[in-house]
């Protein structure tokens, strides 16, 4: 056994059983290495930034680390704006990233760089396998780290030398950790304060917004504390039968608005809320003045058992506010988001992923698939633009029964584009909308809100993506996936509804 | 005037008057602020890594730098892996990386991350303009470290208050300084050592390979010196009336045999050549046992001044051996990389810039236009594939008045696909050609090389795009690009005849 069958071997000893990978040279042992082990899937992307999001779709979805197979530096460099967006929805992945031989590294030969320092600012544990007995044992701490504290991609440097040469035959395992509970005096000094506020609120964020926490908070807005959760959530259960914390708004003044008055911040598995950008005169933390905000679980202890306990503490009845399920009527005329909303609402089968990248257009969709049968919401936490097609990917592979639906801008679908490819090789069940409006519209609002005025000429050339206007059409059916053009309301809602009764990946251009 | 005007004034004033951008929130003065700079051409490029390659592209071309435009850490790491090709080919790019304003960095919001430290791993320089009024100074600064030594890309982090807030009026400015020249008991004690030698040969690399530079080479050559090249040369003139250094073979030990007996080796404006991976007992260092080497001029010294004073030392004669002119005639039957060189070769007018990120077909054209029309060719220096079409923007925009030929593998080209919109935004005049052999061929010559045995079904699966074929011409007009697919060789000769003799972006699939 040499080094990269030992990786592997590992790997699935610890359930790692998905690889998202775009080898090269310095990666041809483990390639070779996964013909002698068939638990591992490997999944083709053509561009790292698809493997690197398809980790983190699977990761939000199973809860468990895929890995990802990466090419040196470079590889890396390509995938980190996605691992960027992971590390933010701290989706547990492990990176493996092929590097030279260890003899090698002292020529600085064309690919070599600093991918020790490189992968530090996106992964929250990084080491080298500078010999093939090391590569195991790391293996193993790479996914206990990956699934530490709030969980996080973490990268592993694995030398080609390290991957060719014997290395021991046993795989090393390690346990998943539960996370800490929250002590008892915690909770009982933040039931008396919110009995105590006027206006208290609870904030959650992560795995708050998850399962039996999210039925907990559902029972403490029942006893009257208004329940909000964090603008972008990794993985956002909801939909009918489910409790729907008030997610806050995108822009700081509109979340200050809505929190005007508020005395008390109770702040669950996530931390205060700031603005996502800066602008000239207005407020980075949006905490009202006075208001005092309290952890009742970081994003490292266990949410549930902490809210569970503060509802018992004030006395929360066992149910909450649940929403009942409403589908729209088939909307009609001009499409739009929120036509297109309806629609997804009214076909989208229970157990449904929508991953959201469509960062002008996605309110609409949210707002009208709010009653609609459960699903999953997996939102963009990073801001780095490009995640939706791959994230797709991703759940799809850890959920192979569900439907996923990807929204996303035209101009973050290009980002990742060959996404669409996998989609075909896979087969995988993934209906893509992509809302082409031509244009960075988030940008053309953003300008005038950071005081840069009205877009001239030059400026307005930088915003728009109309000349010439995108052919997804052609780009999806180029890449083996099935696409069409709608326009009106009417037609996207037949389109969508028969992209939800077929299996595999459907594209369709929403001219918005 | 605000920091954002006072860093358009700045680069400017150096002759910094391209700007390939895909800016965000934090970067909306910069974009404001081109409505007042006229002089300052922006291209906006849907990818990042597409506007850093074509940075790359236009720096080599201009030898001047461009600045890009990027969105915080997130937009920096999708530019970085064409930004690690640029440090290795020691282009000139200023990158402008916008950030969020000072004051809001200690939230840690979702976009915020360590540029400094990202930057630094494909950065000659990097510093943060905190304040307004460093702005213009830092920028010129910027300007200076892209041209200093080497050259190379730098990094000047633009937090967002640092562009809105008032700065003052006067632009900075920087005067290129020539790079220093070698001194004579240098070149005299190395003419000493190749008199001695018993087989002595020059290395070419970086500027060596250019102008006056490479026709002193040329003298060398013939004086009876073997005169090499680095295998991947930034940029490299060639063709009919220019002397032709051999290029040193990829392979390590097709390098070495080729350096069989050499007992000297003179480098100029390179390092001593390295194997660009390392294999199972296979040298990494390709200088033959027993070789001294010897630095005729580093990297960052004058490479004309002492290729001619050592010709001169030498006693060379005033020419050297050219390239005649020797166009093939028109290919026939099988479509193969070499019949597309001789179709390259027939028809590329005086001027044409070739940019090469064909790994494994590029090598047949180079054969094949070795005697065609003088033109120039830029290679992937780093190993970081995507970079061909990038740089075909760039060099398009540095050289409006040249053809430029991109060669791309399928696999390589998928990297950066979204570079071919921007081709038909500004309408350059740029003749794709896309290798398509539905495969990552080069690692499967690798695989057997590093060991790793033959793939079976599980690791074919990693090297091969043919399930489902990319649609390379539905993939192009789909960005505006008209494209067409050729299967034989006359059907190639007549469609790059055809797209030579037109203006504008065409992009030629060939079915390989």
């Amino acid at each position: 056994m040499n080094g990269a069958r030992a990786l592997l071997s590992t790997l699935v000893a610890n359930d790692v059983t998905v690889c998202f990978a775009n080898p090269g040279t310095s990666e041809m042992q483990f390639v070779a290495a996964l013909d002698e082990e068939p638990r591992m899937r490997s999944v083709l992307c053509l561009f790292e930034g698809v493997a690197t999001g398809a980790a983190d779709g699977y990761g939000r979805m199973s809860g468990g680390p895929a890995c990802t197979l990466l090419h040196l530096g470079p590889g890396y460099a390509n995938g980190a704006a996605n691992l960027h967006n992971a590390r933010r929805a701290h989706t547990p992945i492990v990176n493996v990233v092929g590097d030279h031989a260890t003899f090698h590294r002292q020529y600085d030969a064309p690919l070599n760089s600093d991918i020790a320092a490189l992968a530090a600012t996106s992964s929250t544990w990084v080491k080298s396998a500078d010999a093939p007995e090391a590569v195991a044992p790391l293996a193993a701490e790479a996914v206990a780290a990956s699934r530490a504290g709030a969980g996080g991609p973490v990268s592993l440097i694995l030398p080609a030398d390290s991957a060719w040469l014997p290395a021991p035959d046993e795989p090393v395992t390690t346990a998943p950790r539960p996370p800490a509970r929250v002590a008892a005096g915690r909770v009982a000094s933040i039931a008396d304060a919110i009995r105590c506020a006027s206006k208290p609120v609870l904030l959650l964020g992560g795995r708050a917004c998850l399962g039996e926490a999210l039925a907990h908070a559902g029972r403490i807005a029942a006893a009257g504390v208004a329940v909000h959760s964090d603008t972008f959530v990794p993985r956002q259960p909801r939909g009918a039968g489910l409790f729907a914390p008030r997610k806050l708004p995108y822009f700081g003044e509109a979340a200050l608005a809505e929190l005007d008055g508020v005395d008390l911040m109770v702040l669950v598995g996530t931390t205060a809320p700031v603005s996502f950008f800066a602008y000239p005169g207005r407020p980075s933390l949006l905490v009202p003045e006075g208001c005092r905000t309290e952890s009742l679980a970081t994003r490292e202890e266990d949410p549930a058992h902490a809210l569970a306990a503060l509802a018992d503490a004030l006395g929360a009845p066992l149910g909450g506010p649940l929403a009942a399920l409403a589908l729209p009527d088939a909307p009609q005329g001009a499409l739009t988001p929120a036509t297109v909303g309806r629609s997804i609402a009214r076909h989208m089968p229970e157990g449904s992923v929508i991953c959201d990248d469509a960062v002008t257009s996605g309110a609409a969709v949210m707002a009208a698939t709010a009653s609609a049968r459960p699903h999953d919401v997996l939102a963009l936490t990073g801001g780095a633009i490009g995640i939706g097609l791959p994230l797709a990917i991703g759940a799809a592979v850890a959920r192979p029964e569900s439907k996923v639906v990807a929204l996303t801008g035209d101009g973050a679908g290009m980002y990742t584009v060959q996404a669409l490819w996998t989609m075909a090789r896979e087969a995988l069940d993934v209906v893509v909308v992509v809302f082409a409006n031509h244009s960075y519209v988030i940008l053309n609002i953003e300008m005038t809100r950071t005081g840069a005025g009205r877009a001239g000429p030059a400026a307005s050339r930088l915003l728009g993506l109309g000349e010439p206007k995108l052919d997804w059409v052609a780009i999806s059916r180029g890449q083996g996936v099935p696409a069409e053009r709608c326009t009106s309301a009417e037609e996207f809602d037949r389109a969508f509804r028969t992209a939800i009764a077929e299996r595999g990946p459907r594209l369709i251009e929403a001219a918005i």
